[in-house]
């Protein structure tokens, strides 16, 4: 048995996997728009939002795109903010779109400061929408949306579009309380859903941005995708076998409950760290502000990642990921999201724990 | 057992719906890696091509944007031919990043005229680009891509980029014998597989034209690709399942070998028309250039088509597509690409016969 603790594609429960068996059916028929229809409402009932909720077929970045294109025109003002290598992606996406943007960064292992959010943009009169991501998957820190929500309006109102991938379903982001513009998030993380969706929140107000914004698009144009959207359907052909696993994901996941959810991702991250702290593992990162769906450890003193990682697959059948960008061969991350129990991270805990001991001794 | 002939999603055969019940891999590993490469040689097998044949997680209208944005520049002269709704809709793409397109149509149920298309090309000294369908699912028709290709470069050599989202895989289209530069299909289509990935082989003329094309981009991009697809991955997280998929589908048409593929579609093209000329249903369309993947009949006389594909669903488990845009309720669409057989044809026509004869006395 492999015990798969990357932040996604994360396992597929066997409701899940049984789901993925279902024979195809048209895209243009009743029965998909049903299954469009509960999927779009239960991935809302975890945005808490009463948006629309659209169904992309792609990855997350395809998402990142769109959030983008549909907002801003090239030559806008943006304040980006990065805390790691999928900050650094969202701000690729938003460059090779001709935005003007200002990149505000934080070393790796830390969250964004919302006082410096907040002055960076008040430096930024003409400043039309701050992009930042939720859950740094690079680093495992979340950023504080509250605060920095609440810190940058004292000063002006932008759209914030919001990378939500790695914990939207997971843990307790309120799209609407915090007014959030466009968040997106994709099936292979917290939605125990293989990858190929990617789900995105419109607000009214992204929706006046979208009226004026030039980006040049088709595949992400949300005024198309809503015009199929609103009759329950997409306007291309959509990934029909992953929309059967979102249901039959959402059902498991409805039926623990939303705010039980939330509870039961916090409550398994804070064992995670627990389990991993007492066994001598050292946590990466401010842990004030530590991600409840992915965890980094530093690599145990001596070890190589190739070996540390290699082992644990070859010898325990656990998976974990490495460090991206600058944090290669210093971090590994242990994913806690979507289809996962205590035992799970016991058993990969304790794994660690005799590879780290054993160092050197098998191969 | 419902008989699903629309022109994709296709049925999914046993060996299929298998492989999509295998749990999740990471995507950064060697099995995934075999998984890729085996998948894009197989491809590429049906492509009969050297070219890189890319997996893109979307649809085949995000390949379609693919093509595009990868070769042109805003301003670029381009001549598109359109004989169908999935034609305008390549044009409709093509405007949508500011490309100076002429546009050549064609009347619904006809094939591009090489001549014409040939002729509009001289008259464009400096076209970078024909557009065209391939297979124009909408009605049927597939244009002869020997004698346009051959006829054009008379007057000159531009790029050709082809959608062959709905002939790619059963229908014998030599990518490189033809020279053509961007080509696309999608999942869902001839190659058994949900619909969740998108095909794109990539000539080198169109690499040189990728060095100067600056049409906006980022998740469709051809360069960034490239940089993982030669180590086996994608840049961003892939359609797993949809690979497991279809690493099954094509062991089964590598099964049957490539040239036996493409008989055994344009024999079963043959047997479907006569199959519907014998039962009384009359052809739409230019019978020289009739689609070897799907066939397009007229309505029975006093039929609508809500009735008439309404009742072949209720009461005979069969589902036929209805005409698009102009011949919305004129026509009506059999599929036969993918999982089919004979028998599968038998029974829908069967059905068909009997849902006309009977009109008016079943509900």
């Amino acid at each position: 048995m492999i015990n798969l603790r990357i932040p996604g594609p994360t396992p597929l429960p066997p409701e899940v996997l049984a789901a993925l068996g279902t024979q195809m059916i048209s895209h243009r028929s009743s029965e998909y728009r049903e299954l469009h229809a509960e999927v779009a409402a239960g991935v809302g009932q975890f945005f808490q939002t009463k948006n629309d909720v659209f169904l992309f077929t792609s990855s997350g970045t395809g998402a990142m795109e769109a959030a983008v294109v549909n907002t801003l025109s090239p030559g806008d003002k943006a304040l980006g903010i990065s805390i790691g290598t999928f900050g650094d992606r969202f701000m690729d996406v938003v460059k090779a779109h001709g935005i003007d943007l200002t990149v505000l960064t934080f070393p790796m292992g830390n969250a964004a400061d919302p006082v410096k959010v907040a002055d960076a943009y008040a430096k930024m009169p003409d400043c039309k929408a701050i992009l930042i991501t939720h859950n740094e998957t690079s680093t495992a820190i979340a950023n504080d949306l509250v605060a920095i929500t609440q810190a940058v309006r004292v000063h002006g109102n932008p759209l914030f579009l919001v990378d939500a991938v790695s914990s939207m379903g997971n843990v307790d982001i309120p799209v609407d309380t915090l007014g959030l513009d466009v968040v997106f998030t994709s099936s292979q993380k917290a939605w125990m859903t293989p990858p190929g969706l990617a789900m995105v929140s419109v607000s009214p107000k992204a929706w006046e941005a979208y009226k004026t914004a030039q980006c040049r698009r088709y595949y992400f144009d949300f005024g198309h995708m809503k015009k199929y959207h609103q009759k329950h359907e997409t306007p291309e052909t959509p990934a029909v076998a992953a929309l059967f696993a979102l249901r039959a994901a959402l059902r498991v996941m409805l039926g623990k409950g939303v705010a039980e959810t939330f509870l039961y991702y916090r409550e398994l991250a804070d064992y995670t760290r627990k389990r991993l702290t007492d066994a001598g593992f050292q946590l990466f990162g401010d842990q004030s502000h530590a991600s409840n769906t992915v965890t980094a450890c530093l690599l145990p003193a001596g070890a190589s990642d190739e070996d540390f990682r290699g082992i644990l697959k070859k010898q325990y059948g656990v998976v974990v990921s490495g460090g991206m960008g600058d944090m290669k061969g210093k971090i590994f991350r242990v994913a806690h999201m979507g289809w996962v129990s205590r035992e799970d991270i016991d058993q990969a805990v304790g794994a660690m724990e005799k590879v780290r001991d054993d160092k050197g001794t098998v191969r």
